[in-house]
């Protein structure tokens, strides 16, 4: 890792003064899976966060939007099992959570970020809520795994990372937990992100750090182009690492930067690799741009393609559906000096030159194609701006998940 | 049918006129199955044509868009089993195609509008076609079934409909012909469109009849969200039915765009309803919006989510999803007057009112959405504007099908 980043063990419990953990409480049926967690750090922190764009917001988003409104938090609440969205008392219901957490844990209401995943339009019962809250207060702690599991639906593997870095001549530690797509009552495949650092960092210059790095980090993944009514990514930053605090642009801010987009690319191929049904992550990385903005629209739009998804499902080197996703992204390009190939553990195929096909393996292709994580490179050769985004193939299970029934 | 528009057999070839055929050339393996089509008319007759707006487009269009730019054709060439895109010598070959069809036919190279569907990439060879076409030429006839099966891919069912109606006191015709989405060896899901009339129009008002007509039918199909390089839909009319040759707006026009609308409604049905691996025709109806692009807009967002395209396949009212999906389309609607109800044969169900779940029967849902056609209704309860899309739910055969390998 480059400028002193080291991935570290802790998750969102690395950074100094946080604490995490997460129960089962009886929101879902099966015992044997949390659904309910809470992070918390010994002092205020300053708070940073993005949400949905769709005009459908869960109320937990509403209510959290009020309580950053003044850049600081202390505490996360966040339950799966139910998305408490569509629902007559929503807020009602979430403004109860950030109450009982913050009695439990002895701090304000107006310092807890709420988040629910699951179900929608299906009343959120308070009950199993009010009663495990006080036992979850009490086992706080270095739980970091516990809070990644609550925040779970169908996710198959735990997401969590985190690193330190060095902003003013001091340590400082990012962590991060995530929750891709998938329930077992399958619904919207909610994107929850939560990170801790206890980096010193103003409000404000924390928001320009997140706002700018989901621009190249989550809003580059897609598991089904579908935006869920409940996405939230939130950073909470404590300071007690003792560093100057990082109130403008410079060194610190960069290395903050960095140490934050690795915290956030590796929770990307996370939530990407695990996608609904999902066997393979798959990486779409778009060099010679014309701008930025045509890179990341072509590499979006090759990754969103259906009939793309399940070429990589069965790893068919079929990479007219490649060009063909990129045609119709809307980005500017010259159609007749793209270059394709595939590439993995495996090895590298070169699959289409200058818009036509050229011959290659299909032995090869194969190869490459049956491993777990691949990339689709794509040259524009007409710029030099470059972008990557990140999904996954679509299977049997993406469709046996999704056409189940609620209930 | 209102205006007089009957419902008449004969395709493409019910217009006077008018003679098609189909033939099993060579370029598809399968002896069973036809791969080239021709539709003929007996006088040369204005042209109209929509295509596809992916910027890599295939050879044929570019052909077919310098054929069409005196507004004059008098055949059709198209072949299935190879789409003769992404190909070096792709324009050379699809020339070569209107050459031979010209000499078959005794026409002029620059009066055939060629097409191809299939497999990208794979250049296409021309011997099969050159040795198929005399015998083809010969053939023509009344087979608008058959051409319409030279054309099909994975399509199961043949697409084909005809109307009779009255402009300027004489009975005209409108046939058409579609193919959808899916091949054997799959790749694009181009969706191809030939239709045929007798009546009197100039290639300027059958161009905007075509244009406007297309806004509210093929542009609302969606089965899989990818825009084909092959995309093409032709309209030849060639004057024959007699009547006063309709050169602007009136009534005449009107009546024209109608029986061509009925025409071109049952097709998008056609094609939607039988989306590669679709089991169902799924219809998405939006009122009450504010504008028609809302309208649109929504309605399109609905069809084209893969989530509630699953739910359609599980029979599973998941009507969170509709709302989903309408709040991230980008239209501007209040999401608190959004209104949801399922339809089919089997009755119909209100599943949310006002933005929030309703209690409705689990058991009357089920049925409802265990039919072939099932229609979501979404009031948006904000303005007088209405818009239907069409597509199909997403199934394991949607993922067989397009994961399997291209040889």
């Amino acid at each position: 890792m480059s400028n002193g980043i080291k991935i570290t063990d802790g998750g969102v419990c690395a950074p100094r003064g946080f604490t995490a953990g997460g129960i089962h409480c009886g929101i879902r049926k099966n015992r044997n899976k949390r659904d309910l967690s809470v992070i918390y750090s010994s002092v205020r922190a300053e708070a940073a966060a993005v949400y949905t764009t769709n005009l459908v917001k869960g109320a937990p988003l509403l209510v959290t939007k009020r309580h950053l409104a003044d850049g600081k938090a202390q505490a996360v609440v966040c339950n799966s099992g139910n998305a408490n969205t569509c629902n007559a008392d929503g807020v009602q219901v979430a403004e109860k959570m950030c109450g009982l957490t913050a009695d439990a844990l002895g701090i304000s209401p107006e310092d807890v970020v709420v988040a629910s995943t699951g179900v929608i339009g299906v009343p959120l019962d308070i009950a199993p809520i009010a009663s495990g809250l006080p036992e979850l207060a009490q086992k706080q702690g270095n739980h970091s795994d516990e809070a990644a599991e609550g925040i779970m639906t169908t996710d198959t593997k735990l997401k969590q990372i985190s690193v330190s870095f060095t902003a003013g001549g001091k340590e400082c530690r990012i962590g991060g937990i995530a929750k891709g797509s998938g329930m077992i009552h399958p619904n919207m495949a909610t994107m929850l992100v939560f990170i801790t650092s206890d980096c010193a960092i103003s409000s404000q210059m924390l928001q320009r750090a997140l706002s700018t790095d989901i621009q190249n980090t989550f809003n580059m993944v897609s598991i089904d182009g579908d935006t869920s009514t409940n996405d939230m990514v939130v950073v909470l930053a404590n300071g007690l690492a003792g560093n100057t605090t990082i109130e403008a642009e410079g060194d610190d801010f960069s290395a903050f930067m960095q140490a934050l987009n690795t915290v956030t690319v590796y929770l990307c191929k996370c939530i990407a690799g695990d996608g609904e049904g999902a066997t393979k992550l798959i990486e779409c990385s778009v060099s010679g741009a014309a701008s930025e903005q045509a890179a990341k629209t072509a590499a979006k739009s090759v990754i969103c393609s259906s009939l793309v998804k399940a070429a990589m499902f069965g790893a068919d080197a079929n990479w007219g559906r490649v060009l063909c996703a990129i045609g119709y992204s809307g980005a500017q390009i010259d159609v007749n000096a793209v270059d394709v190939s595939f590439r993995s553990a495996a090895g590298r195929v070169e699959v289409c030159r200058s818009g036509a096909g050229v011959e290659f393996s299909e032995p090869l292709a194969k190869s490459v194609l049956s491993e777990d994580e691949i990339t689709i490179e794509v040259r524009l050769n007409s710029g030099e701006c470059s972008a990557v985004a990140w999904g996954c193939d679509l299977t049997y299970d993406y469709v046996k998940i999704n056409g189940d029934y609620r209930t």
